[in-house]
């Protein structure tokens, strides 16, 4: 019997007229029910619940409401719809899940427990909010443990991964599959609660899954219009169904989402045959079972002991009993891993058969997945020599020697956030990532092979889908993304995201410091590299000229593990072959020019460099100062460094002082120098130079300074800069002091 | 004659059927056109656009493109719709416009020329993108130059000023005016191009001003469909018109939006009378006149030499002329400033009856006009002895300092991002600012003249708003707003607008470094500290108990040009009634508890300053050392602090080295101590305890590790510290290392 769909036409027939409810528009033709409707949910929904009580009220904390009022989303999910292997939570072309609203992980928790996920047992859900330090139910779910996608917990991020899970999956469907092989086909869900649609990086991600129409991606909307402050209607009341059809989405509403597992059941499969992105309002009560049912008190605290007693009570459920759960709730989803299994064999005879018939792209595809990048990629990167001598912007050198990389190498997905003539990464025989009907519509050239992903104004959603496209299984796909750095404040959400997943990216950012120019403060970067610097595991790199760039490639490329911002400059720079190593960005920091009986050593960072080397001569050649100058990329590889290698480039004990030069807040640099010209105040709008010279990055003046700083530890000794910082450039400019 | 109206209708009826293009509806009635068209606008948009050509070209840059295509809107707008004083451009109840394209600032520069703002010189206007230092036209518009309400720039940043300014008319109105007297009823215009609502932050405000239904925010949409990528379709093709009505908005389109002023006037004043916000989407052409119009070429760049010679000749303008206005476009616009100043007097006029009529009310808004905040406010900050001596979590401490004065300030609006039970800045009292009619229809507590603020989860925008609300005049509000301290990475880009501009705002940021707990690493901030510390003009206070708590608010409310985040914890905190001091806060950091004969300085920050004290109390009782302990609220505080009591609070020349503790990254400290317990690592999901002893906050762990750096400096000196900052934590934890 199948009187699923009958049950789902009931629930959307009888829906309510409010403000921000409409009616179901848009439904495809539910065609392929796989399931039976089961009088066995009721059951499992009162246990799921209880159990969920037991766990908040363990430790008197957590988050009980949603995942009480998300059991019978999740019953359609993990024992229906999705198509997934418990036993191999790694097998790769399963769906792929994402908890947007991932305060309500123990729901996710509970079924991969239910469903036979082996490392997470009782003793482990009942880990959650203990001080175990092994404990694999953290307060949010994180992408290390078996059978998590992602790391969530910000909210909206989610949402943002599975627009790139669905991506990631389109690209390579579009490059593998072959007619009678599907070797890639998985859909992406992703459940939502009330806050990851108020959330910008949210509301960009949609935007862009249903201007690339991916039909494999179904957001799951938990609505129980409950937020912290109470009703969402507090804070929200527009017409999310009408909003969502706009952006280019398929829209189902289930009304009641407490018990009608059919009915949510039948609307995801819907959603896998749909046309568009789908997004399932599913109406439900937080706390589902709780006296405090539908309160927001509900969210995010323990329900009292009296409460969980009397959820037990009216379920039938024995109250004394704590963390039950009887045997026929596992047999209910006993079938699941056997058809995961099923699902693996299927997949792996689809593989045989078609490494048989496409022995060349099937080695390729297998590098794929195990998340190899072809090792030749070394061949592409320039040599020193192919490198261009006259001035030449970073970011320049960053496209001459990042393009052919795009070009060559599948796995680079390489994205700009609608700066593609400034950023200079648009590689050769670029095809664009777009739906192909986009084509028809629009004329536009692109297809879901394409790897060049135009990802509008939106650079924080560009980051998150990155992350999307970066977990969907490690090293399968390199994304690359690019914009103004100023605009990496907006995606540092994401990025942190990455940095904390270990997800690999590069991140070309060009117009940095403020020699970005004319665009004036607003664009010019002054204490954003303070945060990618203190950021652990995460790569912030300044090459100043193009063999550093290389250098800066080839440290990302490596580093499998780890986010790496390439910063670069609009204007033109020195180039200093005679000095410059890419061997020495890999140590963060170099001697540039040594000068073994020096008097002072001068730090260069990045668009900035050349002012020490020019400030350099003028010591020797005007006021008779002898400097050495180091150039320092990045501080994170530096402290990755032995003492030995780091005494050896800075000389701290040699007492002299030091300084850095850097366009940028000074803080960080107190860890390597006495003194910097470095900036207290926000930029100004200026052309290149102009702005530089009002600052005071001006080598003959700034010679004078330094003089006098050698002049005073010479007479004083060293020890005179104990706890005293010189920020040699003083107050300058309009605007506020810091 | 009135053709307007016909002509508007014409435009809409012809709309072309397109997929991201709908027809026209909820036109409200016009009934009140206000003026006449004209046969002169063709001339004015010709010289308008020839002039802008020019001064693109005089330096060979900037952006020509939309401020071509907009120069249509601007006759609409700024000769017929928007009432506003040239000649006192801070005439309190003017309309507020705000460039959220602001790249398009030459439009905004050119028609403030012609309407006579006096400050804006034909020379002014020709050092655009000049090296003149003084310029009032710098790149994008800056909020220190007449006539200008915001800084814009990063997108989508001004649509959420817009809605804080609309917010801002909102709650005077509704606390002031009095039948038959408006003294607030000003309009609020913002222009858009293709980028800010693909911003997430302009996604979160739009979604506010539909909620609170702003019938007094405008906002208008330079659709010319080209972004730097080319056309707006490769990124961008939902139905905006029908995502802007699903979100509350009143929907108007202009087809003609190039030539067609009466129909733009007509639009923008039905946008007066409607009961949403109103939303009107204008067809323009980028670049229009240049043979490059409708390309993406003319965005950002300057059009060429013989491009702008062919525009003048086919304009019928002599090509030989260069920024030239013949004297009939001035006598176009002569009437403005003549209207500004009757819509001044009728003000005053408005006034002084209301002053008669309410005296007492009126004093009050003259106050408020005036910026100033009644000065008794000092009375509500509790004294020392009226602060809790038990443990007591500084988030909590906060709403005991904080909500008296939220309850009787009425300059403070006070916001939350969906966490009033979590961040306690929920004043007695309280009132929602909430559209009226949200009340009939959802049963909520509210009104425009509420004061208490329910953002959504919606970080950014609520920081971006809030800088509309302090710009719309400086001092007549002071936003507050609430979150996680870890979701002002969200919102960063909108506190660092904050600083640029000069504008107060007050962040009570909760749940500070790891203590916040089980909800685990992407919660629990590291890097972000570093981020607020570097930021020009910006407080980042962590108070250590309640003292310090009523200290930072003290210093916060005095900052009246900066904004101030308080950074409070989760966890109960010690409370050192008889060593802490809000003056000592005031100074950024201050001696703690003494010791004339010491070993070694401990340096404990906000809440970790606790694991400074027991830590000094094992190393003297345990390990015979003597240490001295300093308290570090704020980092930029203590560097406006003279040298003498920096070195008074460190004492860096007495040869004992300083350790700072504090869970975040170091980064920064390294300029007052040698080496730090902190973080180089993101989180762990434990209670807060655990998390501190997981990561080695262990004070009898912690006091081994200071022994033994004291010892090293008895045995080598001190200068054996120099360059050689100390992690003592060492790498601990799960993650990747930094």
């Amino acid at each position: 019997m199948a009187p699923s769909l009958e049950l789902y036409e009931k629930a959307t027939e009888s829906l309510p007229v409010k403000p921000n409810v409409t009616n179901v528009h848009g439904v495809p033709a539910v065609t392929d029910l796989e399931f039976e409707n089961s009088d066995k949910h009721d059951k499992v929904l009162k246990v799921f619940r209880a159990f969920i009580a037991d766990l908040c009220q363990q430790y008197n904390g957590g988050h009980p409401g949603s995942a009480m009022g998300m059991a019978a989303i999740g019953i359609a999910l993990y024992k229906y719809v999705m198509k997934y292997s418990p036993t191999n939570a790694e097998y790769f072309n399963r769906d792929r899940f994402v908890l947007s609203n991932g305060h309500a992980c123990l729901w996710q928790y509970l079924f991969m427990h239910l469903v036979g996920i082996k490392s997470m047992t009782i003793d482990q859900l009942k880990s959650y909010h203990s001080d175990k330090t092994d404990s694999l139910c953290p307060g949010h779910p994180e992408i290390e443990n078996e059978g998590v996608e992602v790391t969530t917990g910000p909210l909206g991020q989610g949402v943002a991964n599975a627009v790139g899970l669905a991506m990631a999956t389109k690209n390579l469907a579009a490059t593998y599959n072959k007619p009678g092989f599907e070797v890639v086909n998985n859909m992406t869900w992703v459940m939502i609660g009330d806050a990851c649609l108020q959330e910008g990086v949210g509301l960009e991600a949609v935007s862009l899954a249903g201007h690339w129409k991916l039909n494999n991606l179904c957001i799951i909307y938990d609505n129980n219009s409950i937020t912290c402050d109470g009703t969402a209607d507090v804070a929200n009341t527009e017409d999310i169904n009408a909003k969502m059809r706009a952006t280019g989405f398929n829209v189902l509403e289930i009304l009641d989402g407490n018990s009608n597992v059919a009915a949510i059941a039948n609307a995801l499969i819907a959603a896998r045959s749909s046309d568009r992105p789908t997004f399932i309002n599913i109406r439900t009560t937080i706390g589902f079972g709780s006296a405090k049912a539908g309160d927001a008190k509900t969210h995010g605290a323990a329900l009292g002991v009296d409460d969980v007693a009397n959820i037990k009570k009216s379920f039938g459920l024995n109250p004394e009993e704590h963390f039950t759960i009887p045997q026929d709730v596992y047999d209910f989803f006993s079938d699941v891993a056997e058809r995961g299994r099923a699902h693996e064999s299927q997949w792996a005879a689809t593989i045989q058969k078609y490494t048989e018939q496409y022995p060349e792209l099937a080695a390729e595809f297998k590098l794929r997945v195990e998340g190899k990048m072809p090792d030749d990629w070394t061949k592409y990167i320039p040599s020193k020599d192919q490198l261009p001598t006259e001035p030449t912007a970073s970011r320049k050198s960053a496209g001459i020697v990042g393009n052919p990389l795009g070009e060559k190498m599948k796995n680079f997905l390489v994205g700009t956030a609608d700066l593609t003539p400034s950023c200079n990464v648009a590689y050769s025989q670029k095809v664009d990532f777009q739906s192909p009907e986009l084509q028809t519509a629009c004329g536009l050239n692109g297809n879901y092979s394409g790897r060049y992903i135009h990802y509008g104004i939106r650079e924080h959603a560009m980051c998150a889908i990155s992350n999307g496209l970066a977990a969907f299984n490690k090293g399968t796909f390199l994304p690359i993304t690019s914009s103004f750095f100023m605009f990496y404040l907006y995606a540092a959400p994401a990025v942190r995201m990455a940095a904390l997943q270990g997800l690999q990216q590069i991140h070309i950012a060009t117009h940095d410091s403020i020699g970005t120019g004319e665009d004036g403060p607003t664009h010019q970067p002054i204490a954003l590299p303070a945060l990618y610097r203190a950021m652990p595991n995460t790569l912030y790199i300044r090459p100043a000229d193009s063999e550093e760039v290389a250098g800066a490639f080839i440290v990302a490329i490596k580093s499998t593990e780890t986010p790496t911002i390439i910063s670069l400059s609009r204007q033109t720079l020195t180039q200093y072959p005679q000095y410059s190593s890419r061997d020495g960005v890999a140590k963060g920091a170099y001697v540039f020019i040594e000068n073994e009986d020096f008097d002072v050593t001068l730090i260069g960072v990045g668009s900035e460099l050349g002012y020490a080397v020019e400030t350099k001569d003028i010591l020797e050649k005007e006021h008779g100062i002898k400097a050495r100058v180091v150039s320092f990329p990045c501080q994170r590889l530096f402290e990755q460094q032995s003492r030995e290698y780091k005494h050896s480039v800075l000389k701290p004990r040699a007492g002299k002082p030091t300084v850095v030069i850097e366009a940028y807040a000074a803080n960080g640099w107190e860890r390597y120098a006495d003194a910097s010209f470095s900036m207290r105040r926000f930029g100004k709008s200026l052309p290149s130079k102009a702005a530089y010279n009002y600052f005071g990055y001006v080598p003959s003046k700034m010679a004078p300074k330094v003089k006098e700083l050698v002049e005073e530890v010479h007479r004083d000794g060293i020890e005179v800069l104990r706890g005293d910082f010189r920020d040699l450039n003083g107050p300058l400019g309009v605007g506020f002091e810091h």
